[in-house]
């Protein structure tokens, strides 16, 4: 490498929680950064319409501006990290940057899982590198692991733990027996959660960062529309214990999945055992359990939100790209891949796989039976049953844990079980995975 | 990127279990691997003494050489894999690949802990790459996380369980009940240790990778005979029983922290709690904890040996060598650190810790007494006593778990301790590592 040190111009969008951070990072270690890299990365232009309220970190007053314009022309300014979130004015913003062959860092996994095509076809087109580290998994190095350390493995499955607040309601409903709205509420009231909390607990954003990896895993573009997308919203406590005492934590689970038929990708709360690292992940803390064709079983696990880790992660990004343009390298790795879309997405409610079912059934002899025979009809096999003790009279709650099936018998048996008289309330039920 | 298809050739020298997983990744996963990166990275070339003997792997015939200089002499041959083994001629074959400006990718932890300088100047001399992924951990990226995922952290610890056979030991020991000496046999008899098993259950191999970690960590060149090695030969399982009572597993740690001191680097057998992720690491499995000043606590987990886990390292490594290569970018980034140097290495058995303590006392009023009056004298406080129920007629075995204290201090108080009469047999002390 040539003596004469390398520089790159940073300009961050949003100066909100994730920019101080961003911004604090890159100047306390600007040394560390230079020492480990041979680049000095310059924080050069900060935007925000509010540029007046402390955010706790000093920057210099230049540094800072109302116009994303002003910061997008500046020449100084090389890469430009988007963290002004939603996906209107910051699609408007990171294809302004890519067209002024500027290359953009961004945590914004919903800008990406509903607009990657246009945006990485921008980046293409303009010689520009798009990098988006932050926006899967918080501070945890994913994308970096699927796209450089596990590039020479087919991927087989990927299972997340990918959104901290159902994560960490999900650990204090178990160890404190507190329901899901009081820890919902508590946190909210915390600022832990969002006061509208339907893109973490319906799921939706679990389902931005699964499609967003399996393009990694797989080479295939996958939309939010395309797959199935349960959350947590309204689970019971009952289950939570059912589910303790047959050996499973109930978990937010992000799968993706290769097998002969296609490849199945899914977001759903699901039973996992006890024994499985996966199990052991707890609080706010988010997780990646991959299966690769040479490496086999691997995890990732770290912070998935907040101000530091995900700077942390931005910061990889902007270090990677400065990088890459002090060696005139640019587009040294592909922003996402086309090399699996002939690949078979398998449809939602299809695939084998195992279920948790429970009943309310009137405490009458062959209740149980009943429901039996309808499962046995639709050919779904019972792995163990478990009969707690009454809890109304007349009533008795029945665990069914069932072998691999299909979903769309199972869920035409539900459908027929719903229907029996001694079935007293609605069948509840979730998705076993035992990783097999 | 230009259209033309870019190419890079490997050489492996060394066909083993490692080389024949290499090969067979190359080969297998060659489209893949180009589809991901742009860049078809053919095995050119081969070199064993052996060319003879069946390795499962289906090589074209004119890929094999007995030679190693014809391999390094070939010019189709970019990127030479060391898999080798052993630090004599592992060393002048690397040394002599940088020379002809041929990039190295090593899986060979030992050569790197003993020549690394040599080594790493070598190849900035002759404007070569080394990159060494597999030397650690196996199959899990965790240079790649230091380097680049963490790039922007001052990394503050890291924890890592580096030695399989070492945690396949504990853990059958600990789960069934087997005695030390009794699973080692079993697992030289499967093959999975080695005949002379010193390198890996007396702590060395587990150093060789600390000693490498702590160069990515903190940018300082750390040397085998500067720092704290102890394995776990002959660990008894009475220790492994009374720290499960105790809420702990003993797993072979391999530290390393900053402080305002200092950094400590040292290998021991360390009592963690079973609350830690790294408690529900088991088996044959590999682990590393790491806590950065952004990212705050993570963990990557994984298979750290075996033939195709390490080989999804070696190929990691020959992949981002030959990207670099085909986008003229070698030295992309550096091989190894200097900017810790000045940081101060803190001697072996300094530094403040917890202590476990094992001894079997006279059953006599007033035993307890003078153990815990000696402690008291060199200012070590303890957080609990566990006295067991008699084992022996007249003899109880107690255990003390003691607050932070100065190495330094419960060493001399063990040495006091071990000349009480009450004492019957020498003190067994383990580190307690709660992670604070």
């Amino acid at each position: 490498m040539s003596s004469e040190q390398k520089q790159a111009g940073v300009g961050i969008v949003g100066f909100g929680t994730v920019g101080a951070g961003v911004a604090q990072g890159l100047i306390q270690n600007h040394e560390l950064i230079l020492s480990r890299t041979g680049v000095s990365i310059k924080l050069q232009k900060i935007a925000d319409l509010d540029i007046e309220s402390d955010r706790g970190v000093d920057v210099p007053a230049e540094v800072l501006t109302t116009s994303s314009d002003e910061l997008i022309n500046d020449p100084a300014v090389d890469i430009v990290v988007e963290l002004v979130g939603g996906t209107t004015f910051a699609k408007a913003l990171t294809l302004q940057a890519l067209e002024a062959g500027k290359s953009v860092v961004t945590a914004n996994k919903a800008l990406l899982a509903e607009h990657g095509e246009e945006i990485f076809a921008a980046a293409t087109k303009h010689h520009a590198e798009i990098y988006y580290e932050a926006s899967i998994a918080g501070g945890i190095p994913v994308v970096k692991a699927l796209r450089e350390g596990f590039v020479g493995n087919n991927i087989d499955s990927v299972y997340g733990i990918l959104n901290g607040t159902c994560n960490y309601i999900l650990t204090r409903m178990e160890d404190e027996g507190i329901l899901f709205d009081d820890v919902l509420k508590q946190a909210q009231e915390a600022g832990f959660a969002e006061a509208d909390p339907t893109l973490d607990i319906d799921g939706f954003d679990t389902a931005h960062k699964i499609c967003l990896l399996a393009n990694l895993a797989f080479g295939k573009s996958v939309k939010m529309n395309e797959i199935h997308i349960e959350g947590i919203r309204g689970l019971s406590m009952l289950d939570l214990n059912f589910a303790k005492d047959a050996g499973y934590n109930i978990k937010l689970l992000a799968v993706m999945k290769r097998s002969e038929e296609g490849i199945e990708v899914r977001v759903n709360p699901a039973l996992i055992p006890h024994s499985h690292l996966l199990s052991s992940v707890r609080g706010p803390f988010n997780a990646v359990f991959m299966r690769g064709d040479l490496v086999g079983d691997s995890m990732l696990y770290g912070a998935g939100a907040g101000r530091f880790p995900t700077a942390s992660a931005v910061i990889s990004d902007i270090t990677d790209v400065a990088i890459n343009q002090a060696a005139n390298a640019k587009g040294r790795l592909p922003s996402n891949y086309t090399y699996g879309e002939d690949l078979k997405l398998i449809p939602p409610n299809e695939g084998t796989r195992r279920f948790y079912l429970r009943l309310l059934l009137l405490d009458e002899a062959g209740a149980m039976g009943k429901v039996s025979d309808v499962l046995g009809d639709f050919g779904i096999s019972i792995a163990s049953v478990i009969q707690h003790e009454e809890h109304e009279e007349n009533s008795v709650p029945v665990i069914y844990l069932t072998q691999n099936c299909q979903e769309s018998d199972f869920n035409m048996a539900i459908d027929k079980i719903n229907q029996l008289e001694v079935v007293i309330s609605e069948a509840v039920r979730y998705i076993i995975d035992d990783f097999s």
